[in-house]
């Protein structure tokens, strides 16, 4: 690992130990049955930076369920396979819901109000099964490429852990199909679907793959462009509207950064140009981010005066 | 007026004149009768950078009624003296829902969601009638404030105009009270809301008086913090998440600025650090934000490549 | 008072010492101040059958404040004027919600669900001021026309105790006006309004009152009719499916007679051809309906095995 | 067939001839292809009297599908079984929204409004394959016993073609199995359920079916009791409020009597200990109740003055 600038490895120290040693009051998600064996005290920290420089701290190292955060990498494969396309199947508005929400669902005639509730990545894994020849396996072969690793792999444990409890899930594809938005059999899209969020990375490996969206679109220490431009900036955008559920907006505000959780206890933030930034405590606030990783990077862009805003 | 970069100048000429021969799918906002009267062909922009230079096309000298716009200054004064405590009383998550909608008052108990939907608006008058001695005055001096100039001021004739036509509003600072949520009577707080929503100016005017919010809280030309960094941030955040009601999404998604829309035709929109650009065209689309200006924002972010995805 | 079946008498003597007897799981209304003041323990009951016989027990000759049973003798006067044209402004549907729900008014665009919910109450009282030449002397003529006696009035007290608290039918009016369902001004019609609301009546004169009900139309002891026999089944129909907010299917569950509550705790229920039956006991279950009065209603259908179904 | 009262079937006849030659404005139901078949004209009346009189016009002795009809079925079956601790796992209220709405629910934490929307009644299939050994045989028998004849079945044809579409009803079957309100597999409770709605009858068969509900819980022709006369009451009033989705308040006011509807086009309606009306026409209301169905039977209350108002 390269040396970084060491003032912000020291800045990232002093918060991680503090918000270690505050009182968590998150809770660890418990309607994934394999999910809630986690160890609730894990707690990583890594940040890579577009010159290369990288940091870790705590169990950084450790591969956790990411969960949510894959559907940012589905979107990215779809969107870029269909350019703007894709939104006529997909709204990019946040939608003041929680994220298994079915309200909106009815009065929006089966258009998922954007692309990260369960809803809007059902239509984006329907869309995959279409336009990939085997789209587990290219999906895997995508994030692999954006990690620059193949050590990243599904937990089928995982996968079929919330396929038995996904009764939630079932309802809202079947739900979207009863409106003519999913194309393929509802059983098809719901397997690629809990692949999806079965996805494992550690902390670091998380930083590295986010790294093309806080790169212009090009893979970190690549030169290779994944999405254009003007693509990369429309994800960042969606993922500030609408990455975070019911608490889109608090995250905004309180933290200042693109980014995306997952009910693993996973955050990735990015400032463009700069860093992609990721926290993994399983513990979570109750609307379904992680309590410590929420904590760590409202302090982190506060103490560094650094984001977007 | 000082010469700007003259690349800039020309793409604004460019895509000002693209816009407008290309024929608008909007309508003036029919109701506010005094609203009605507006000349639909008007069209002005204007665009003011940190450095001191600017530019400006079009009618961008002509006053127009900056409607919602001026929610974003109201809460600008409530949020310097009050600080954070000022979010018990309103939440920041977008809406989903449209600028006057009731509904989510209703779950949600009289918090409204954030301070741009117009409930959010009426609880923050009612907060400056609670710290201010003369609201109405010290408002406008606060605005003056910020845009360098005493030539800014309320329409009586639009105040009037929107109150007598203003039952929804009514219903939604009574629906509040009745939660508690407004500690003033609804009438005093009323009169104050119209009054901040009449306000006139011309882009060039509103340039200037959102200066401060690319300047990390200071006026522009001045030395004077007008907000903390850490509260400038927030309400520029604020207003990426929810200055256009219901296509917040689609404008960081389209645009990729922070900005707040009017109905009568006017945006802002702010790159923090570089600069502010406001436009203004009275007509519509059907989520009530100007057609033109959505339009004229889009086109120029992505021919300059700058947002802050 | 003439004498009755003793049978009737008997069994309602027993059920109201039995529901006296059991604890109270109810609570006076508290959003009324005046309301607030009543003595819990007040408990009465009254029948009167067509046959001229009658029957009270308890305080069953005191006055209480009927609030919303008065609605349906507003609508009842409104109804003989307009006939069927008066559901173009109202629906006859259930509506799901709270007695004072602002939520389904947004979707059906100021059309109130059913005139027995706030919103179609306010209308109806809109409608009354264009009808009526002294609005409100002719509404309480019309009231003393059923009871048969001029000692009934409005209590000016409980109709000031309400317009001072009455935020939440502010609201509504403004919220129906801005949908052009309100012709009058909101002030005029919330004034009637609350005058309607705060009629006062004992139990007696409130079966008495309420007696064309039961009576095809006429007047109870008199052979004047009120109302045509299809109107009357219509406005007892509509009592049926909405006369308990949002407990009239379990009132029609549980009692299985046509009815209306108020949230004084009064409750007028009538069986058609038979008999009219009002109780009165001021603690309210969560659904604001009489505690006991629902309790004594269901007990004394199911001895009498005498329902509508 | 015994002869009945001349006089009503003259009404019959002529009400029956009125409503065939005005224009329908209603529509055949598409969603079920199978359903979409029938011949749009089709049109039956029978009416069967507690002292054994009947009469039937037009295409009376024809089957057709009886859709949501059989909910009440069902539910007799389930009541009959669990008595009232059926309550705990269905309401008994009105709506207020169509009948596949997943809306309510959602708030409601997967308890359904009432056992005849397509929810309640997916709770009553869950009830019924707890609590009998062979569900459908049995369930068929149930009705062969209210009907005295054993040559009403289900149609698979109609079930195979309502389960390939049944995208909705597969998303409501497992949201409520998310909140734990559905015991059994989703598949099975799904199966159970629309061989429920697929039953076929005759309006003569479905008049004397439902005898029981005007007969105070027995069986027409027989002295045996099915349900017990508050069972039998409360049956009633659940379909007063909720028979007819949400038309229910609409069906009160216009027709006057208990009755459920199917979107078979089929219409069973009840004057207790007097008669059961049954009426079949295939073309809908906007709202999925019969077009020619709910006229017939408004002019029917109306000319015979007989309701339960």
């Amino acid at each position: 690992m390269q040396v970084m600038n060491s003032q912000i490895a020291d800045i990232i120290t002093q918060i991680f130990y503090k918000v270690k040693n505050e009182e968590s009051l998150g809770e660890i998600a418990k309607y994934i049955p394999e999910l809630s064996n986690v160890d609730a005290e894990k707690f990583g920290v890594h940040i890579a930076f577009l010159n290369g420089e990288s940091f870790g701290i705590g169990d950084f190292q450790e591969k956790f369920s990411i969960q949510s955060i894959a559907k940012v990498l589905s979107l990215s494969l779809a969107y870029r396979h269909l350019g703007e396309r894709i939104w006529t199947r997909l709204d990019v508005e946040p939608s003041g819901n929680a994220f298994n929400s079915l309200i909106q669902l009815e009065s929006d005639k089966g258009i998922p109000r954007n692309p990260f509730i369960n809803a809007g990545a059902l239509v984006v894994c329907d869309i995959l099964i279409d336009i990939l020849q085997n789209p587990k396996e290219e999906l895997l072969s995508f994030i692999w490429q954006f990690a620059g690793t193949k050590s990243i792999n599904y937990s089928l444990r995982i996968a079929k852990s919330e396929k038995q409890t996904g009764f939630r899930n079932i309802a809202l594809c079947n739900f979207i199909k009863s409106f003519g938005n999913i194309k393929n059999s509802p059983e098809e899209v719901l397997d690629l679907y809990y692949l999806l969020c079965s996805v494992e990375m550690s902390c670091e490996e998380l930083s590295y793959t986010f790294g093309f969206l806080a790169n212009k679109g090009k893979i970190l220490g690549a030169d290779q462009e994944i999405l254009s431009l003007s693509k990369t900036k429309r994800i960042n955008a969606v993922m500030q509207t609408c990455g975070f559920y019911d608490e889109s907006g608090e995250f905004a505000f309180r933290v200042g950064l693109p980014g995306k959780s997952g009910v693993g206890g996973g955050i990735v933030a990015l400032m463009p140009n700069q860093y992609v930034v990721s926290v993994w405590s399983p513990q979570l606030n109750e609307k379904g981010n992680s309590f410590r990783g929420m904590k760590f990077l409202e302090e982190f862009t506060t103490a560094t005066n650094v984001s977007i805003f």
